[in-house]
């Protein structure tokens, strides 16, 4: 088969790679139905995130089930599963405390942009759904493997509460799903900022209230104006830089939530500042096992319609052009048809 | 009058100093009847916090209600009162949010280690007890004023619930009234670290079920053998260093909170390593004035007996001496008699 590798940055091959087998009892080989570009791919394709030789690329995906090692028991060979970016037994102490992205055993997929993916762990990470869905719910299903879960737990870890003044930081996929899980959770004024015209229209479609374009202090004066100088209760920071972590630090109240899930890139949080700040922190890869039933199930109820952050639909073999187009913000998010 | 006034590293002294007056309407002056020294006011005088020129000290008391500006409605004159050691309105959002010590009018108190003190912003800072207490509870209702309220505040933003594992990290008063404050919310297991025979046994007076006398590394890896290796479910950072911010970062288990009550200095957090630990972080100024009618009732009720971090009795004219003996860890905490 073929796959997609990173040489350098800016450097993306499709090229010939081995198909993948069973390695541990515990494997499932997957038939890619479909795969996407992350936002996290782009820190080594821009390289600004060292890479130790060619990397092979990929790691949210959807598809059938083409065959299983020995020990697995929960998917079986024909299903349509979805999994999370990390895989997991889902039974150690981490997991049990719904931290599977922390499982004692995890590994983060990568290869998965590619038609055929080995997952490990099968029975911990994956999910299978009732039946085969219908192929316009894909997207939406491919989306709970990562950049939804990931909204999502940003949300979460936020505290998003009926009512809440929520703002969101990033106007990513993560981002733009992030205001699409507060207001599944019922929050009352989402903010996104955002200045990019597209986004913010996604952003508005998906419960987004109101739009602030500024940023840095300037985006942090607009928030205050806007909750009467004190701060939105939750703050979704889906960047992981520092100028958008202190951005979301101050716009957070005094004992508000404030949630981190951009892989942080050089950021260093100065422990007085973050005293005086009085928010309260949690973030980290989201543990998107956790959530994934309950996702799966909102897209097959169509509750929700989170493939809609897809704006280029390419054949795999076109990935360079994804990875293109999304560094130069011309697409949000690029799905991936083997 | 005579205060205490420090004028570089090492040097205290008890030297002539204006008798307070009212100033603002909303002012009250009050007559210490007990003061103390404070861990924090042990940076400036070992010279790693700078000082701009002689200053005040002192920000923990008790005492009678001398005189009252014109505003002034909830307290009067000779009634027995405890305040924060930042004052507040108790009224602005910040204060309704419960972080009164983040409130918009706050001043931080100084000029506390004297016979006299003006306490600004009287009807939302202090809280009078209903006469006058017996001799034997006041150095406990000090305690309420910063020391205890701030170990509260710790246990209360590390989450701490009934059955839950805690690790204290810092054994000076505040981290033993951590330990205290996690027995009162029916913690399990109370795990203190500390190395000094004599603060063991009073950790263990307070609820300590167990001690780890490692540190660092080596501190985490005991933590982390006592806990089947997955960390405390609560973590109270009361100390304020690099080194005990990531000792608790690493002592606390996945999706566990930490709380950090210990003003910091030179503390600077990756956002990398912050976010790979999945933990939750709460911390600042304690809201002290939030918790202070409750605490004020444990101490009348004698539910518990926090002055017995004070192991040092001085008269105020001494408290050079204060400084010293904590300075040297001879004294967890000196009580100061004007």
């Amino acid at each position: 088969m073929r796959g997609t590798v990173l040489y350098g940055p800016g450097d993306i091959r499709f090229e010939d790679r081995e198909t993948p087998r069973i390695v541990e009892p515990t494997d499932a080989i997957i038939r890619i139905a479909l795969t996407c570009v992350c936002g996290s791919d782009l820190w080594p394709y821009r390289g600004l995130q060292p890479i130790d030789g060619p990397t092979p690329m990929g790691h949210e995906y959807c598809g059938f089930v083409e065959e299983v090692g020995s020990a697995v028991r929960s998917v079986k060979s024909g299903q349509f599963v979805i999994g999370s970016f990390v895989t997991s037994d889902n039974t150690c102490p981490n997991c049990q405390y719904g931290y599977q992205s922390s499982c004692v055993h995890r590994e983060f997929i990568t290869r998965a942009q590619a038609p055929m993916l080995r997952v490990p762990l099968a029975d911990g990470t994956l999910v299978p759904t009732p039946g085969v869905p219908s192929d316009d719910l894909m997207p939406s299903l491919l989306t709970t493997s990562d950049v939804l879960g990931t909204g999502w737990f940003a949300a979460d870890a936020a505290n998003v509460k009926p009512g809440a003044t929520v703002v969101v930081v990033g106007d990513g996929a993560v981002g733009l799903l992030g205001v699409l899980s507060a207001r599944q959770m019922r929050a009352e004024r989402i903010i996104a900022m955002s200045r990019h015209e597209q986004r913010q229209k996604l952003a508005r479609e998906f419960g987004a209230t109101d739009i602030v374009t500024e940023r840095g202090d300037e985006g942090v004066k607009r928030i205050l104006d806007m909750t009467k100088g004190f701060g939105a209760d939750s703050v979704l920071e889906c960047v992981g830089t520092q100028e958008s972590m202190m951005q979301a630090i101050h716009c957070t109240r005094k004992g508000g939530h404030l949630s981190y899930v951009g892989v942080p890139h050089g950021v260093a949080l100065k422990g007085e500042e973050l005293f005086f700040a009085h928010v309260r922190l949690h973030g980290g890869p989201a543990p998107v096992r956790r959530d994934l039933p309950k996702l799966i199930d909102f897209v097959l109820d169509k509750k929700i319609n989170p493939g809609k952050v897809f704006d280029l639909t390419l054949p795999l073999d076109q990935v360079a052009e994804g990875y293109r187009a999304m560094d130069e913000r011309r697409a949000i998010k690029a799905l991936l048809r083997p």
